[in-house]
């Protein structure tokens, strides 16, 4: 496995740099990102480079410009810190740098940097060290020790918080108030433009030389948006100079803020400040150890900790990004880059709750929770088109929000003229996704307490949703469902795409199974629903429409046609497209209305359908459209590598697993290093897990209940992990011959269509 | 004279640095501002650097972000040019730079850079050329040339308009529409956010490898608020690859554009990318040439070029600053920067308008017809005070704004508080200015149609605003004026400024003359303005409160009061606050507050009166003032220096006089490295130049005319120069023995109390 980032061989949660290499820095501030699910940065350097991006959100706080789409607003920068040696600005493109190690620690999210400097004739040791705290949402804790080697020296220190950034240059915030308190503190109030979310970011500094601590008061200096504490301090040769930065973010969407929130935010910091670095550090390992990695386990035995750093680093940026309330989702990049605007797809449900309902069922609930309070926007969205029922964002933000996706993109590569973005119209099978998310997570814990509350009412409102989309087809005498974009989004007017339709089909037939068993088995619920919907009538018409909906079957080649047109469209060798690094390679040759009319998939969609739906369609032509699909596709997307890993899995491909194992664990950690600029891809990190779990791990939820079918690669000599079924917390030990269950409960699963009982604290062993 | 900008010494007209230097970035970015008076750009790098300000603004499309003050806003960037050399993006602070040179030729504006870069085995020579067009004010032309000297190369060049520019972290536009015309031209078309201020940048490329062109259509790269073309090309050692870019600025308030804007831009380019850069410089230059340097004319034959090369220079940047029409006004800092937001000042009355009227009348002309538009945002000013007539605003952007003065500055050194800034309310001598200005106009050119059509009626709109302000104060039985920041603006809330007081006086005197004077002889305007005012009314009140108004006078020691206050003040040592590069220092030892009550003056006040009103005060008192005022002043304002330098001259301190006009030309020109980078001092340079002329020049108008009292500095050997006066152009000599005078129409001069009459092309010779 290729990683354009450093690792070690001895640890296997330690990713980073042994070169400043800052041509490269806007890919690694993707990759070395800080979060806990409140606050999220980018892991810029300290000091400023040319082309670095600095990023900080707070999750919800979503703000639009203008006629542009609503987003997550850049906020003011808290990581600056400035240092002049003798006059001269600490910059690793200049002077002579060695020893240069940059390492993000995955295991508790703290970021240290080291490396001696020397410029002219000084020389200096650095040590920067800082983390976004797990067990304080709003806090920022930063570090630095220099120690001057050759000479005594006078260093200048300019830290504060610096309001110029933007969101590619559209700028969210007013010009704040800029304040300081007690001779010490900094602060900077501001609110967005629009939405006039008010945030409040305070700032101390505490110095020490070795161990004395200093009682100086910084220089003030405030420029436009900017505030800035400036000291200076004469550092003898061998001294070592600690620099400690507390930084808190409060934001006025916040559930633990008062009226005065510049003074809350001041109180909490005065308050913080009086801890060490280490031991605020600590409080947060702690969270992490405790809260997060003990109840998420897995761990790869293979000739090297590749992909068991792949699996680790997956992890991380899934929980560093997890909301830790429910009125927010996770974008597609999570709070690691501007891409997407923070908004969330499809690819929460599909790809990433599989993840934390395994792991830490609480996440999943949140996620869900808002796509509850989300039906307020899917409504809304639904009747603005004209439907029933509540049809779901394809790009989502505040749960309030109708459609999030912005209406245009860039100029045709042709033409020159700007090209309307269809997604938020017509790519509709977000509202399956979201339905099938919500059913997967009750099948997986149990939770019908929040099936009852919300989850029902999410499928039956998006089952509605669907009886009012579907079309009646008098030539065919079917329901059908035409002009939609499917996952292979290179097709914008698709009629009767598989995928799409069997999905709905799903969704339909699950409203009409809830309305039934509720009738029957809880009359509460019922009609607690039936003041929302008439669930006879409703019942009726799920019913009618499921069973005469089209769905496209397979042919005499047990193919499934993507769509109504596909298979008939004129067949290219894509093979240079799969091999560019460059992603759009494709549209220097062709532009989109060309790929329309092409036998070209962008990503996964009928493999994405038999992998989903392996219960209900023949597992025996998963092979042929493999076969038929697989060499189409130009996995011009992130979401794609990891279906393919796992159906290859599951067909005994496993070469091809594998290798598309290590493509997956190389959208963001490999060469590429334009790859990943604007953010990480969260679904494709989703997609390592899954891949090892439920790809060599063979883990699925089936109608039945679990199933567990391992095959792990050659190369491993075991797979170790546990999850969460049904509230029990089960551990699998996967080798090259057997593998083997334990569970703190008692479960059940299947393996090669047998059911095998465990009893708690029994181990089940069972020869491969 | 010390410059921190290379100078060459057969060169008046070239500044420049011989090395990159791009710490210093920011500053040369404001000294090498090339600009039209319409367009107005930074003298920023073709590539990118941590440290660049990139500004480009049109006068005049004013835009006020939410609770900032309005501005003019930074426009997308078109000097942009990224060179990729074998995938190696050029840079000066990578790879090996020699022979390097970069110059602003003064004379047409055009900034030429050349060097030869070594990175890695490959060294190549680049010439870079561009230049703001004097004969299209839309335009601006840019060429490199790229000449591999060790081997081929692939050349990626990338060019286009970048709109993530902000003011100083706020974005003022619209997140536009992108598109691309005929394969070749790339727009962008935006607009401000609150003024609406629809603008279209358009440009356009050719490329010649030696000297043949290449049809070459671009890959077009399109990013937020960003469209880029990019070129790749193959050069072979010691051919010469030519890059021209033409673009084009339009604004939907300039006069010359149609309803379709975006069209209008591209047929203009379109037609002017037919012709070369060199055909378009040229075109540019004839303008330089024969509209401004043949109407203006300044020689200075010293020891070293340094004195020429600074009026010169001062020349420049009036000229490249000075409106194109009558709607726009000169900001403190023209176009060459964000400093003071685009806002004009009494600057314009006081220090450039006698520049503009000696030289080219119809720029003067020009400022004050924006003066006489300005009464609109006047008269409301002096409505929300409670007064009468107009009040013009302290900074003034667009005529009809009342008042665009921020309302708030930085914390306070010490209390950490938002500091209120009061000149927008209290810093009210501008409404004197702005009369005065016109009526030395008027004196200066003989323009009687504008005194009768604007000018008369802008004294007598100012003259009733002070009628209304004065106060009675029955303890002195005298009308005062009270709470006013005076030209000494650590003086916050003074009572009786006298610069105020006398400025004030003239003013209403000067409207009651012009009352009685239109009344005898011009009853055509004096029924117009009638309509306006009650004539009879206005002059009654005028000559009442005129003559009762107090006027601080001499005391014993021949002492002008600054205000009621000063002379009780306590007096400090100010000499390490006046010899200090960083002209606030003194507040690192006082805040405003405290200084309000020391004698201690940031600029000339007292002596600024005693310059102005050389007529109507005792010439003997000069030297007391100074001898009193000048020890306690620390030049904390870029107005200062040129005051005492002329005040200097005339009392015979001839080496002071010297002394004063080198610190006036290194106030941009000199070595401070931080004193310009938010844009250079227009009425600085305006003072560099009223320094030779009025100064060392001896030019004055005086009551009875023309005044011409000569003395130059010992170190030159003559100063020659050319001035309109009246309509006339007036050739002067001044040697250190006699001046003479040549006029190309009658006049009379006074030299030391005697008239001499001069007939058109006879010279007048006097012995000093």
């Amino acid at each position: 496995m290729l990683f354009g980032i450093a690792t070690k061989k001895d640890d296997d949660w330690w990713i980073g740099v042994t070169n400043p290499d800052t041509p490269h820095l806007s890919k690694y501030e993707s990759l070395m990102f800080q979060g806990n699910g409140y606050l999220g940065i980018r892991g810029s350097l300290e000091e400023h480079y040319l082309n670095e991006k600095r990023d900080m959100f707070v999750l919800g706080t979503f703000d639009k410009f203008k006629n542009e789409a609503t987003e997550l607003p850049n906020l003011p920068d808290i990581v600056n810190i400035e240092i002049m040696v003798n006059g001269k600005l600490l910059s690793l493109n200049h002077g002579e740098t060695t020893n240069y190690q940059r390492g993000l620690n995955l295991h508790n999210g703290e970021i240290v940097r080291s490396f001696d400097w020397l410029n002219g004739k000084d020389k200096l040791h650095f040590e920067f060290r800082r983390f976004v705290s797990m067990d304080n949402c709003h806090l920022f804790v930063s570090e630095v020790k220099v120690t001057p080697l050759s000479d005594n020296v006078r260093l200048q220190i300019k830290s504060g918080i610096d309001g110029q950034q933007t969101n590619g240059g559209t700028q969210h915030f007013v010009e704040g108030t800029k304040r300081l308190f007690n001779a010490r503190f900094v602060q900077m109030q501001t609110q967005t433009q629009n939405s006039l979310v008010k945030f409040a970011l305070t700032e101390y500094h505490r110095l020490f030389l070795n161990a004395t601590e200093l009682t100086l008061n910084p220089r003030l200096q405030i420029e436009r948006r900017q505030i800035f504490a400036n000291y200076s301090i004469d550092v003898e040769k061998d001294q070592c100079l600690t620099f400690v930065k507390y930084a808190n973010v409060f934001a006025s969407n916040d559930q633990d803020l008062k009226d005065n929130v510049s003074m809350d935010c001041l109180c909490q910091l005065k308050h913080v400040g009086r801890e060490s670095y280490q031991k605020l550090l600590e409080a947060s390992s702690h969270v992490w150890e405790e809260k997060i990695w003990q109840d998420s386990f897995v761990e790869i035995a293979s000739h090297n900790n590749k992909p068991q750093i792949a699996v680790n680093y997956a992890r991380y940026q899934l929980f560093a990004n997890a909301p830790c309330d429910y009125s927010k989702n996770i974008g597609a990049k999570g709070m690691t880059g501007e891409g997407y605007k923070g908004h969330a797809f499809w690819d929460t449900e599909i790809f990433m709750l599989p993840f934390f309902m395994l792991n830490i069922p609480s996440y999943a609930h949140n996620l869900l929770i808002y796509r509850y309070l989300n039906l307020i926007g899917a409504q809304k969205k639904a009747r603005q088109g004209g439907y029933q029922g509540a049809q779901y964002p394809w790009e989502a933000a505040m749960p309030e929000d109708a459609e999030s996706a912005p209406l245009w993109g860039s100029a045709d590569i042709i033409t020159g003229e700007p090209m309307k973005i269809l997604s938020g119209s017509t790519e509709i099978h977000v509202t399956a996704d979201v339905a099938f998310g919500v059913y997967q997570y009750i099948k997986n814990t149990g939770d019908y307490s929040f099936a009852k509350r919300m989850g029902y009412e999410i499928i039956l409102q998006c089952a509605q949703f669907w009886a009012s989309r579907v079309t009646w087809n008098s030539e065919i005498n079917h329901f059908e469902i035409t002009d939609v974009i499917g996952p292979d989004e290179y097709k914008e007017h698709a009629n009767n795409n598989a995928f799409t339709n069997y999905m709905v089909h799903w969704c339909m037939r699950k409203g009409a199974e809830i309305i039934t068993d509720l009738r029957q088995n809880d009359l509460i619920t019922y009609s607690r629903l039936n003041k929302k919907f008439d669930m006879k009538k409703l019942v009726k018409e799920l019913i009618e429409k499921s069973s005469m909906l089209y769905l496209p079957a397979p042919n005499e080649n047990g193919i499934i046609a993507q769509d109504d047109n596909y298979l008939s469209y004129k067949k290219i060798n894509v093979n240079k497209y799969r091999t560019s690094d460059n992603i759009s390679e494709i549209f220097k040759d062709f532009d989109l209305k060309q790929l329309d009319k092409l036998q070209v998939t962008k990503q996964a969609d009928v493999l994405l359908l038999l992998l989903l739906f392996e219960d209900e369609l023949p597992k025996n032509i998963i092979k042929q459209n493999w076969d038929y699909y697989e060499p189409k596709t130009i996995h011009d997307s992130s979401l794609s590598f990891s279906t393919h890993a796992i159906l290859a899995n599951d067909i005994g491909l496993y070469d091809r697993a594998f290798d598309y194992f290590e493509k997956n664990c190389q959208i963001d950690l490999g060469t590429n290093m334009g790859s990943s600029v604007k953010g990480v891809h969260m679904a494709g990190l989703a997609g390592t897990w899954k891949i090892v779990i439920e790809g060599f791990g063979g883990i699925r939820a089936v109608k039945d209940g679990l199933r567990i079918q391992p095959h792990i690669p050659s190369t491993w000599k075991h797979l170790k992990f546990s999850l969460i079924w049904r509230g029990n917390k089960v551990d699998v030990l996967v080798t090259q011959t057997y593998f083997s269950v334990i569970s703190d409960g008692k479960i059940k699963f299947i393996y090669h269509d047998h059911i095998y009982h465990v009893e708690p604290q029994e181990r089940v062993l069972i020869e491969i």
